[in-house]
């Protein structure tokens, strides 16, 4: 017998026999590396085949569940709550376990950690300037973004920047976003009074995120990037250019930024860690224009920094010692092989669907004959991005960047179950 | 000779001789130690003297530089830019560097760290759950403020918490604030469109801070508290109750929170840890009404949490196990202990200046005859909170919390000089 059998079977009795109740958290991963004295892989296939069967559930960010206690187990019928957990998410964006060095990441806050004076005060209002000396020279090289440190500003996250946006633009009143999928963008533009639109070229503010178009991972051509530039340099429309996920792109052919195409000077070029680093990291920047850079610094002192110092003296060492580069290559090459898998394994099992991966390689696009309904997905365990379900016809985008690479299999298997109107 | 004065010598003749030019940052108060091989005590009383004579200035956050060179020392007349730095902050509220028990913090971010899972995706819009519980039970335990988690919101400071309640009570148009003291406070709730008063009754919203009322310190009397509980439930005006600095407070006489006065469910409760822990920290909260929490249920997904996930979770294990109450006990003494000795020094130096220490024992307010203006301070280095300079009298506040204890005698001196017009 197989070794994740026998780890298989191991929790499958405690489990049946009750001595694991229905919520009750199982070891995780490690622990039971360490309780069984066998490799990872090991566990992982045990747990995926339980997870298959139904006798556990993965909850992200806590760890494994049991989904039913023996006896409900033998005797239900109705598919239990606890069962409809996600299993595989395929829509967040989250990281996956294999993506970041963690240990690098620590010895740089431990390090942060040691500069105790710089801890005794608050952050200015602009972010650590180290930081965002590091940020000038990182976004130099990478984007060909000129701009010195004294127009960078530090935040954590992209909606307090755009709150302050808000703020420094509100001589604008129409801003324009190119689908209704950006939620947290819209509220803040909204609740700041303005009026927003979708794909209007008349908005005296245009947010565009060129490097993640759309749910399908689309890039924005550099014809339409001259257009938008022009257009902005002829009506003095401001450009938010969110360049999120341009991390993961270019590898073949660099597009340039609407920050560096821009003679006239009207475009704010904002940029993350969340995607390259880990999601629990809040730390963004944006780069503001000449004139909006003047306005930050009349208003300063109503300003407060967000982002935690301790992470911003952090990130900086990590910037200056080159290790965001290489963490960039590293995960793009780990998420474009994990969704080229993916898809390869759609293809083989699904072949009736037609299936694309999208220009920045993250991102599955899914086209196929359906008769169910969104609800059919999550019966499965599975969440994806739907953009439509029309005349029997889905349309549907997967981005496999938080699936460990082993589910994928189980992940296709659900789906083909899905299209095929399985409901067994 | 005492060893100090060796120590001062040595950086005095480098100085002197030119080895040391202006600008050049001295070595840190640790460095010295080792280089010199003498006590940190010795080194910092060195260093003090070499800031009272002139020679070197600290900058807050960086470090010791020469404030001129040997030239320009000997030579020059008019007073140098440099030397018109802060000597003595008596205004910011920062740490000193006895405060805060970096090493215990730094053992929960270490174990922050290694929950490698949960640092894989973002925090939910209200903060981490487990934290959220934490502080559900501290704030019951510490100001009767009874409320379930699920009303709790975290957030990277006041600010972005204030911007989610200026979305949540969009019905309402008119805040107060008790003065025009917190600007990034009246900054939020103007960009999004409320009109702002001061000392308002008939405004909707109402924000005070009732344990740090006014820069002196002030404490909201329960009279005041019962009248303004009173208010809100007769009008149903919202209370924001900012509780901030109420950790250094209620030593002998405990005052009831607005959050547990009322029994109209119209307060806010907000608190923040920068004061007790580190400013470096980001991590503040507020308690919802059942409404303003309908409310944000139904709006969570426009909102991103900007609190760091690592410090989230090291700050829910170091409230779990009690550190923030021994901080709190530890820091009040501490600082009460500091402004008394400071307070001391005044009566004793300046006899004519009238002093009283603020109800929370952490500012000093003076009052005193004087002739000269605002700029007088900053010639000698001081930044002090100026109430106001009228008919020959002024009256300002002094917070010494960022002032090391050694530099007190320097500031008091600092400050005698100034009261008596010495402009030497």
């Amino acid at each position: 017998m197989k070794k994740y059998i026998e780890v298989y079977n191991y929790y499958k009795d405690l489990i049946l026999t009750g001595q694991y109740k229905k919520g009750d958290k199982i070891p995780s991963v490690r622990q039971s590396t360490a309780i069984l004295n066998v490799s990872k892989t090991t566990v992982q296939n045990a747990y995926f085949e339980l997870q298959a069967d139904g006798y556990i559930i993965a909850q992200p960010q806590s760890g494994y569940y049991v989904s039913g206690g023996a006896r409900e187990m033998l005797n239900e019928t109705e598919e239990s709550p606890a069962s409809r957990q996600i299993l595989y998410d395929l829509r967040s964006g989250d990281a996956d376990s294999e993506s970041f060095n963690l240990a690098l990441w620590q010895r740089y806050i431990k390090s942060a950690l040691r500069q105790e004076e710089r801890l005794l005060s608050y952050s200015i209002p602009k972010g650590e300037a180290d930081l965002r000396e590091a940020l000038s020279t990182y976004i130099r090289e990478k984007r060909n973004v000129i701009a010195s440190p004294e127009r960078i500003i530090v935040g954590a996250g992209v909606q307090p920047l755009l709150a302050i946006l808000c703020a420094l633009a509100n001589d604008r009143r129409t801003v324009s976003f190119p689908t209704e999928g950006f939620k947290q963008g819209i509220h803040t533009f909204k609740t700041h009074g303005f009026e927003v639109h979708t794909r209007d070229k008349n908005a005296e503010i245009i947010y565009v995120s060129p490097s993640h178009m759309t749910a399908y991972g689309d890039v924005m051509p550099i014809k339409r990037r001259l257009e938008l530039v022009h257009h902005s340099e002829t009506t003095g429309a401001l450009v938010i250019e969110d360049d999120f996920d341009s991390d993961f792109m270019y590898q073949n052919k660099p597009v340039p930024s609407l920050f560096a195409l821009s003679g006239a000077g009207n475009v704010v070029y904002m940029g993350s860690f969340s995607n390259v680093l880990t999601p629990a990291i809040r730390i963004s920047f944006m780069v503001l224009t000449e004139e909006l850079t003047r306005r930050f610094n009349e208003i300063e002192s109503c300003l407060a920094q967000t982002a935690s110092k301790t992470e911003q003296i952090a990130l900086c060492g990590y910037i200056r010692d080159g290790h965001i580069s290489q963490q960039t290559r590293r995960i793009r090459r780990h998420y474009t092989a994990k969704t080229r898998a993916m898809y390869d394994a759609i293809r083989t099992a699904i072949p009736q669907a037609e299936t694309t991966v999208s220009e920045n390689g993250l991102v599955i696009k899914v086209e196929a004959a359906f008769s169910g309904c969104a609800e059919d997905f999550i019966a499965k365990g599975l969440s994806v991005y739907i953009y439509s379900i029309d005349n029997g016809i889905l349309r549907a985008a997967l981005t496999p960047s938080a699936l460990e690479t082993e589910q994928i299999p189980a992940a296709v298997k659900a789906l083909k179950a899905v299209l095929e109107g399985d409901n067994t």
